[in-house]
C-alpha cells in the first residue's frame, strides 16, 4: 500500500493518490454577506476541499432576491435565479439556506428535507420555531439537517453539544450569543457615544440596518432556544425565557457596570434546576477578568457546565461573513470528509526560524564572574536584562531563534552551567 | 404526526414516541480509570442515550489484564475476559480501546477496523504513530475510527478540527496540552514543593506512578502530532518539533516566571509559515491574564487561528477519568445519534427561583426624596448599597428573585420612574 522513506531522519510514507474525488452538488439560498463569502470560501478552497475530504464541490444554482445586485467575482452569473420554483426543482445533493427569516427559508427546508436532500442552513430563526419539526422531517427522509453557523458564528458549539457534550449531564449552558450587542457594550465600556457604537457595528457587517433584535435580547434568545434543545432536550418553542435587552438605554447600562466596577455583557443561560429548566436573557455585569468578562466585541462565547465533564469553554468570533460562512462549510462537507488524508508526500515540517525572547537561569554560586553573561555574548546572545533573585541569576535574552540559544547551551555545558530555560511572551 | 396543547401559555407539542431503539454491541478493552468511568456513564446514562439518539448501548465483552482487580459494580462480572484473541472474536459493532501503550493497542485497532467494525480509542500514542495507516484501514473497510478523548480529555477538540475548522485556512494551532504538568505548575505558582504538587496530581489521578513522558513534553508532543495531523495534513510521525519539558526543575521555572510576572506553562503550538509548518513543546512565561495563563490546574485550552474564521479558544478539563470517558461516550453514539427527540412530552421549562442580586439605576433628578429606596423597600426588596454617579443614583438589591424585581419595577413606573436594570456578579 505505501512506501517507506526518510527524510531527514523523520519517516515519510508515500501513498497512492486519493480516488477520484465524488462531487457534492450544491444550490444556494441567498448570496448576501454570508452566501458571498461561502462562494468565496468555495473557490479559494476547491484544491483543500478535494485533498482532504476527497469532494468536489460543485455550485449548481444560486437563488437571489434582485438579479442585478454585484455579486462575487467567483461566480458564475449563469447560475443565478430569482425564480423559487426553478430553485427547488434543482437537482442538489445538498441545499444551503442563508437568506433567514421564514419566507421562504421554511418552505425551502421542508421541500429539501422531504425530498431526502441534506439542508444547511445559518437560519436560527427557523431552527428556534422548528427545529424539531424539521429535524423529524430529515429522520423520516433518512437525510440530516446541520446549523451551525445559525449559533455563535465561526464557534462550533452546535457540533459539540449535538455530537460530544450533549450526554455529560449538563447542568447550565451561559454565555455571550450576540456578537452586535457585545460589540457595542465593549465600546461603550472604552468610552465611546452609543450612536457612533452603533454606527461602527454596522460599518463593519455585525449590525443589521435595523439592529432591534439584536438590541431587544431576541436574536441571542432564539439562539439560546436552540441551545437549550440540544443541551436539555427541550422544544425550542416551548423554553420559558425571561428577556431583557440593552435598550432603551445601553449607555447607562455601561455607566452602571463601570460604577460597579464590572464590564456589561447581555447574558444568555439556561440552567437546570430541581424544578426544571430556567432560562434568561438579560443584561449582568459580570467580573471583567471572567470568562463572559473577557470576551469582548463582536466576540461570542459559550460555557457548558456538565455533571461528567466540569466546564468546558468555547470561544472565537460570534458575528462577521468570514466565520458565519466557515461554518457554512464545516457542515457542507461534513457528511463526505473523514480525517485528512497527508498528501502523497506530507508536507514535511521545518527547521523552525522564528525569533523569541528566551530567560537562562542558573544558580548564583555557579554564574560567578559574569560567566553566564559572558558566554552567551560569545554565542552572540545579547541579553536584555540580567535579574538576580535570591540564589540565582537569570538572563533574558532579546528575540533570538533556538538554534542559537542550543549553541549557548552547548557552551554553558561546558563551563558546568545547566540553566532552566523558558520562552519569554512577558515584557521585561 | 402530533397533537398540539398549550401548557401556561407556551405550546407543546405531543410526539408519538421514539421507534424501538437500535441496540449497539460494544466490547470494551480496559477498564481502569476511563474504562471503569465509561461502564458507570453507560450505565447511569442508558435512558438518556435511548431517549436522545435512540439506540441502546450494550457491553459484550470487556479486556482486562488481571481478573481479580476490583471493578465497578455496574459491570456484570460474567463479561471479564482476559483472552486477547477471545476478546477479538466478539462480534462487536464497536470496540473501544481504554489501554493505552502500543501493545496490544495497535493489534485490537488493526483487528477492529480491518473486520469493518468502529474503532474508538482514547490512546494518543497509538494515534501519533499510526493515525494515518488506521485511518486508511477504516477508509478502506467503509468503517471510521474516533479518538477525541485521546486529546485534551473532555474538550471536543479533535471533532471541532475534523468536522468544523479544519478548512478555515489553520495559521497557528496552540495551547495547554498536558493536564498533569499545568497542574503541577499552577500548584508551584501557588507556593507549593514540587515533591508535594506531585505527589497531589497523583492522589487526584491527573498523574501517572510515573511522570516521565508528561514532565518531558512527550505526552503533549504526542497530542500536538496529532493535532498538527488534523489541521495541516502533516503526518503525525512526520512532524519535526523541538521539545522541552519541565523537567529537571520545575521549581526554578515557576520561579523564573515569578521574578518576570507572568505565569509558567508547557506550551505546544504548530505554526504554519512561509517555508513549512514549525512545531514545539516547550516551558513558556507566558501573560498571567491571556487565555493560557488562565488555564489553572488540569484544565487544558487549545486555541485555533485561522484565516477565515479569527481565533477560536477551547478550554475545559483536560485530564481525570470522568472528562476523558465522557469523550468516549460521545464518540461512541455519534455515528448513531442525531438531533435530540424532545421527550413526548417535552420537559417544561418553569418559573426561575433563583435569587440575584440587580442593580436599579434611575437619573438623580427623578429620584428626589429617596423614592427609589422608598418604593424597593416597599415591594419587600432591601438594597444594600445606593450608589451616587455624575447625574444618577444606582441601588444594588441583595439577593432577590426577578418576580420581585418585577413588581418593584411596575410600582417604580406607577412614580414615573424606569430604571436600567441589570442583574450584579461583581462584590460591591
Amino acid at each position: 500500500m505505501s512506501t517507506l522513506l526518510e527524510i531527514d531522519g523523520a519517516p515519510v510514507r508515500l501513498t497512492p493518490p486519493p480516488r477520484e474525488p465524488r462531487t457534492l452538488r450544491v444550490a444556494l439560498a441567498g448570496c448576501g454577506t454570508v452566501g458571498g463569502e461561502l462562494v468565496r470560501l468555495l473557490h479559494q478552497g476547491a484544491g483543500e476541499i478535494r485533498a482532504r475530504h476527497g469532494v468536489r464541490v460543485r455550485l449548481v444554482r444560486v437563488l437571489v432576491a434582485h438579479a442585478g445586485r454585484p455579486r462575487p467575482s467567483e461566480l458564475d452569473p449563469a447560475l443565478l435565479t430569482t425564480d423559487l420554483d426553478a430553485f427547488l426543482a434543482e437537482d442538489a445533493d445538498v441545499v444551503v439556506e442563508a437568506i433567514g427569516g421564514l419566507d421562504p427559508a421554511l418552505r425551502i427546508a421542508r421541500t429539501t428535507l422531504g425530498r431526502g436532500r441534506r439542508l444547511v442552513t445559518a437560519n436560527k430563526a427557523l431552527i428556534a420555531a422548528h427545529g424539531p419539526e424539521l429535524a423529524e422531517l430529515a429522520r423520516r427522509h433518512r437525510t440530516r439537517i446541520d446549523f451551525e453557523s445559525a449559533v455563535a458564528g465561526g464557534i462550533p458549539v452546535i457540533r459539540a453539544l449535538r455530537d460530544s457534550l450533549g450526554l455529560t449531564g449538563i447542568a447550565r449552558i451561559r454565555g455571550v450569543l450576540n456578537g452586535t450587542t457585545n460589540f457595542i457594550l465593549t465600546r461603550l465600556d472604552e468610552g465611546w457615544r452609543y450612536a457612533d457604537a452603533l454606527a461602527d457595528a454596522q460599518a463593519r457587517g455585525f449590525a443589521e440596518a435595523n439592529p432591534a433584535r439584536d438590541l431587544s435580547g431576541e436574536d441571542a434568545a432564539d439562539k439560546l432556544r436552540i441551545l437549550g434543545w440540544l443541551a436539555f432536550g427541550i422544544r425550542p418553542d416551548a423554553l420559558v425565557l425571561r428577556r431583557r435587552g440593552i435598550d432603551p438605554d445601553p449607555e447607562r447600562l455601561a455607566a452602571d457596570a463601570r460604577l460597579l466596577g464590572g464590564a456589561p455583557r447581555l447574558v444568555a443561560e439556561a440552567v437546570q434546576t430541581e424544578a426544571g429548566v430556567v432560562a434568561a436573557v438579560e443584561p449582568v455585569i459580570v467580573p471583567s477578568a471572567g470568562a463572559l468578562g473577557r470576551t469582548r466585541g463582536e466576540e461570542n462565547v459559550v460555557v457548558i457546565e456538565s455533571r461528567a465533564n466540569g466546564g468546558v469553554a468555547l470561544s472565537g468570533p460570534g458575528a462577521g461573513g468570514s466565520p458565519t460562512a466557515s461554518s457554512l462549510l464545516a457542515d457542507l462537507v461534513r457528511g463526505a470528509g473523514r480525517l485528512p488524508r497527508p498528501a502523497p508526500v506530507a508536507p514535511l515540517s521545518v527547521a523552525d526560524t522564528r525569533e523569541h525572547r528566551w530567560a537562562l537561569s542558573v544558580a548564583r554560586t555557579q554564574a560567578a564572574g559574569g560567566i553566564l553573561e559572558r558566554t552567551l555574548s560569545r554565542a552572540g546572545i545579547v541579553s536584555t536584562a540580567v535579574l538576580a533573585d535570591g540564589d540565582r541569576r537569570v538572563a533574558v535574552t532579546g528575540p533570538v531563534g533556538w538554534q542559537r540559544v542550543d549553541l549557548a547551551l552547548r557552551a554553558l555545558s561546558a563551563e558546568r552551567l545547566a540553566p532552566v530555560v523558558s520562552r519569554v511572551e512577558v515584557p521585561v
